[in-house]
């Protein structure tokens, strides 16, 4: 079997730029795609960073301006990583140039921004994804499955939370790079768009739209000092962020989010609820699925702890031998798998950009509520 | 040392009613008091159910009306276990009477009804107490000790949950024994008075005064059948509500309890985060308390699983020897070696029915809240 | 429904003197029993601490002599709460006056004493106990329900460990009142009779009879300051001890206790893999049961945590309502219960003396083999 | 900085094989390394097999004798990934040709054989290296780096398990590709060379010399059928072992392993018991060290259950960001690392053949203790 190439070049090497490398590489190792993935070429503004990471990954080229980059014809697929205010420069002028997208999540700095996107995209008709990565753990997919076997019956509940605790420290700078995530003008916001945007498209996806929200926010620590100018300045960005919410489905829900969760390093856990069965999971132990069988014997029944390792659970015959766990990275060589075979079958593998706008809309109606002290509808894309 | 006797008249005979004979019977056995209680006598309008129960029980006399109960001149104590409607009637007039009055949670029907009963038993001066048995758990008296002691720090976050699946049947009856709780008339409110009421109860305890609220409420199951008329009749509680909160110190919290959430018994959970350290706590396994302390060396920072049956445990020294466990019913015997010793230092225990109306302060804050779509602010005592 | 009484004489006043008095006045309240057990009269050596231990408990009378207490005619039941050593001399005299008798366990100092404990006990024909009390923890007598439904299936393994810390210091003293149990001569042997029996009569229980076994102990602190005499001396108990076994069912186990596992205050775990299921328990959360069963669907297997207090789990109908969990002390209210109903119906309840025989003869069989280096095979009863 | 390649030719290409390939071609995108390993040759008797693993992995060439191998110039490293029955002949060829080894555990198929392999990879002076890779789990590495640092203070106990199931029905054959683990003339024994080893590896590497051994073994399924020819055979390999130990540093230990308990996949698990700390680690969830520290304040005393995913834990700050986690793939990528490292500085690293030749003592022990029915002594190497 003779297979096409897809070049990619991306944009961005920062934290972001190195878990997609890893997965454009590592890909091919393991799943049997239509396309080959090739590391074609990479592009930021920092010449010295781009060399470094060019010789790490084996990028093939380099380029200093991403409309450089966009212009070329050996690039099948532009790859966006860079920080959440140039997402829709990048992304509608390489829609434009018919490339294949592929965004880094939040999609946008808002949801009118977002709409533009999916417009020009959808207009392009090229394929597109937004890299929210968590749908892929194994056992996150497998919940999906679950669900969609209506194993759960009825749903009353939904809940989710993104915990960290790395802002605490009133030492810590804000801005510039590595700590853009704090800048308000280049993140949009603060923990909203980074984690609860998480929390929301896999809710979006396992539990179907949203209709209303309440919010509140808070800035724990008021001021900064920003990392390159020495300045100290106003913190503009939520550092915590919970939020009441009603589904299409007749569910409630709660969402919370905060990087002033002492003990916490990445604890995005979820929850759901039905009629018949729950599923529960967190991302510190992203391996296992717990989930409670109402089925089950009256006096045999408990919670399960499932170790998603087996070759009948999601992606999983693609890797090792039951037992031996995969990690964060490999949701991300999921995401790639999914979406060279979406190009194979010109079914392109969701969340696309269309999907990404309903969890942008849910953003907005949350830090709109947050704002207004109101409940808010949810727009819907 | 000679003690004197507390007589103590029960007003009930259900759930509550054998929790609480249970603590007056068995508290002599492990704490040295300075009053000893009496099981006098037992009240309820049932006799043969009555009889059953002073008989296991050990009561020494029963009375079918309760004013005659609170007019006998050998009881000391007044206690109430009956649904919430008649708590207010009871303890007025108990209070009146000159009793000391325990009461069962949650205090009153609302706030209004709980000022009448802090103003008459203040009036009358008499210990009194409501029975929010959680926070004597020893490993939640123990996360009160480690906050007074200033181990967390600056708190930024609270989260509380109750999470029940009993009534998820559509098949279950409303109404009469054992479900008056699903009857608005006798229970004043749903999950709301019933779970929620605990879980605030511990907050105020744990962090203060509670500033604002917004929440939701649902009714999943819109129609029941009555256990005693057999028509089918609407469901006026609450099956679900969740809600936001500010503290006084600046803290965040929610908080949300259903009788719908599938796979969880009695799961009452609630973590604090701080500057410098967390706790968590769930009933599922309530002697364990889950501690993270930041101050710890970096990389040996986790949150550590307390084993909460040491002798230098809160009320742990006077049972059994380190890791063999207590469980539910202990938290009734300390609230009574509690309640007596404050009579006997004259420093009544808390909570008293002052304190608890701050609980109900903030449940009709809550309801009100979810009834409005508005944020509402919270009364104080 | 008039009901006899059983009227209990209990020696020792200690540790053990605690638990039963409180299951003896306990079990009434909780359970419908044909014979009420009457907390008659209480013997001890020491006449202040046993007027203490009377009035806290409510102990009717008292005896310094048990040979007194055994000679009374209102005593129905002999229940014996001393060291080790004495077992045998007051079993004994209690079953040739016509006794029924409850002995702590270990039932003897050693395999041949405990023969003629069970010669003179069956002799008499009355009825018998040892107080192996954790097969009665509701999660253990639940996995028992499980084995003997054939849920397991064929078993291969089993394994059980009781590690606790508390004699790791070189300043803990040895013997006298509290510190019998490092006291070889009133002990017996050290972790063997101590923990390891409680190991292996659950075991034998669960498991059935054991043949062989290869042994290794340990004496880690050689010697201790003896608290009375303040003299040092030699420890001569067993501070560690594990064996591998073979059961007469051809499953593989290994066992292991000691007193020097940093961390563990009283962790007795279990567990058994059978052909389709496996079943695991621990006494530090000893409300729950772990439960794997292979016939659940492929990808949905994943071991249950069973919250064992619901009230279709053993004995739990008697307490709370679910997801409120009982505690140690139960373990005893439920011997009690069971010794009562057999009273009652003529089959005595498990274990008996001669059912503790055999946990004797396998502890002879492991100490035998630790001191020789060789596999020894075990006598049976 | 110019690096020098390290040409790599592997023999096989099963699940090893793969394993390996991965850690080769990935080290470079994490570790700065003093040389690059380049997938120079793989070697198989499969020829479209071989093929289909070098497209897969990009091995430049391939080679159907590994005679043929190790004869060419461009080879710097032979890599051993056939089954156990091979490895010292290979080894020894290779060794005598002046190539470095690495070779998959368990070194050889007994002591003396590995003796041999010993003398001539000394004799040889190449790098060596046997991929012993539960080391390089850094939850692991880091329990090494506490016991180090003496936090734990003298060990009484060490205990390990690895227990497996997937071996339990009778109709599983024996023999051939993919099973033959299950054929004692390819792999020299059943649990005891494939799981107990890397046990014994870890133990000796963070608990020192072992002196003893009583050990026990059984096969449960007594014939199965050849994979193969189709003929039913006997069962030679044990199907489970388990043993007691005592250690050069007096603390006693328990091993024990299977493929026959319901429930665990490949749950390899390991306790160690010091005066001052106790730590825990299992493969399921390998990325969580358990530590408990008796320093800690009385009451705040716990289990610690450390997320090994900080920059400050082994081998972490190479991969993502704290809480994100890694799984079994990288064990590999760290011993090529560690391998790499030790080629650079002349220091080679560990398990070396010498060091991986004191657990096939340790193998031999417990198979001849288990045949005899005697305690061994443990040769060292």
């Amino acid at each position: 079997m003779s297979k096409k190439n897809l070049n990619v070049g991306i944009v961005g090497y920062g934290f972001m730029g190195r878990t997609h490398a890893n997965a454009f590489r590592k890909v091919v190792n393991f799943f049997d795609l239509p396309y080959t993935p090739v590391l074609k070429a990479a592009c930021g503004r920092d010449e010295e960073k781009l060399k470094a990471y060019c010789d790490r990954w084996g990028w093939e080229s380099s380029e200093t301006d991403w409309r450089k980059l966009i212009e070329r014809k050996d690039i099948d697929i532009i790859d966006i990583c860079t920080p959440n205010d140039s997402h829709a420069e990048i992304a509608i002028a390489a829609a434009r140039a018919g490339k294949m997208v592929m965004c880094e999540k939040p999609l946008s700095m808002d949801g009118p921004q977002g709409e533009e996107m999916v417009r020009e995209i959808e207009k392009a008709g090229v394929a597109n994804m937004v890299w929210y990565n968590y749908r892929r753990v194994p056992a996150v997919t497998f919940a999906k499955q679950l669900i969609d076997e209506g194993r759960l019956g009825r749903i009353f509940h939904y809940r989710a939370k993104f915990l960290q605790d790395w802002t605490i420290s009133a030492e810590l700078p804000q801005g510039g790079a590595g700590l853009w995530r704090l800048d308000a003008a280049a993140a949009g916001s603060g923990v909203t768009g980074d984690l609860l945007a998480h929390c929301i498209d896999t809710a979006l996806w396992l539990n179907g739209n949203m209709d209303s929200v309440s919010a509140m926010t808070e800035t724990f620590i008021k001021q900064r000092t920003h990392s390159l100018t020495g300045q100290v300045q106003e913190v503009k960005i939520d550092d915590a962020c919970a939020f009441l919410a009603r589904f299409g489905n007749g569910s409630l829900a709660t969402f919370e989010s905060t990087r002033y969760a002492r003990g916490h390093k990445a604890l995005y856990t979820l929850e759901i609820n039905g009629e018949n069965a729950s599923i529960a999971w967190d991302l510190h132990d992203l391996h296992r699925l717990q989930y409670f069988d109402h089925r089950d014997r009256g006096n045999l029944r408990g919670w399960r702890s499932i170790h998603v390792t087996d070759g009948d659970h999601p992606y999983m015959s693609k890797w090792w031998v039951p037992g031996l766990q995969i990690g964060y990275e490999h949701t991300f060589v999921h995401q790639v798998a999914d979406f060279i075979e979406g190009v194979g079958s010109g079914q392109f593998a969701s969340p696309t950009f269309r999907d990404a706008l309903e969890t942008q809309y849910v953003c907005d109606a949350v830090l709109d509520s947050a704002k207004t002290g109101q409940w808010r509808d949810v727009k819907h894309a």
